[in-house]
């Protein structure tokens, strides 16, 4: 039950979508092991104005902003978030989106912190 | 100061924002057993795309998803978490939101990560 | 890495949001203590209606509701937190912000819960 938000210039956002929340879920799948039909993933478009960063931060060349908030049980380690995150900059790559560019928040909550459905 | 953030199709919000944002309120006091003027929510309407599932994750049969997620101070047992969920669940049915289309996820922080104005 | 997320009306963006973001931006680098270019900044603007909220909880005077969201690594003291909301207010308030309609809420994670590029 990750919870994925994906906040990315409209511009991208009508580009790629789909294969952004593809190469995201495979990467899920491929780092952390989850089920294959456990994607939920929810995308905000934005204009010009919306979102703001600084392109030098942490001597990054950054020319975009793309902003992947993940929302997850405790219970990854350390590694395995670091190769996931690794994991979702490789998928990103081939679509254009810079790993310079990619900005990846993980949140973390408990089983007791989820209803899906029933 | 629980705030809650609804992220839904934007012909379900225009069909029912208002009904929405009353039954989970109703469900916070029912369950929480918060103040009934503590009420802090955004309504996130998306376009067709915006929004990935799977439809069948869990075993639930899903044909839409609407998330609510909630952000709370750590103080509520697991069993008021769940009839929460669950208070939720049936207090959104009468409006036509089926408790499999249902997605919550709660995060939590202190008393000190708040600030409600002064 | 502290990313700041906002939640206003589509009114008050269009009027403000660049004073907005550098006021909040300018209250981490001062109660924070964070490097001049460690900015991530994401604005949701929003139609009447999506933002619900009651006028008075909390014996507040509430006209409006503007909520910053910030998700942070969790490293700074009680006392931190609240010279930085206070600070938040301080330098919204000369663009109009009435501090009574501020609503700050705070999430804390870990240092390995970010990817900032590379």
């Amino acid at each position: 039950m990750p919870l994925i938000q994906v906040d990315l210039s409209r511009e991208l956002y009508e580009r790629a979508h789909d294969a952004i929340g593809d190469a995201i879920h495979a990467a899920q799948i491929e780092a952390l092991g989850i089920p294959s039909d456990d994607r939920f993933q929810v995308f905000y478009p934005h204009e010009s104005g919306e979102v703001k960063f600084d392109s030098g931060y942490n001597g990054v060349d950054r020319r975009d902003l793309v902003l992947v908030r993940v929302t997850a049980v405790h219970m990854y380690p350390v590694s395995t978030k670091r190769t996931f995150f690794e994991t979702v900059a490789a998928k990103l790559a081939p679509i254009g989106i810079r790993t310079e560019d990619l900005l990846i928040s993980l949140t973390e909550n408990g089983f007791e912190d989820w209803f899906a459905g029933r």
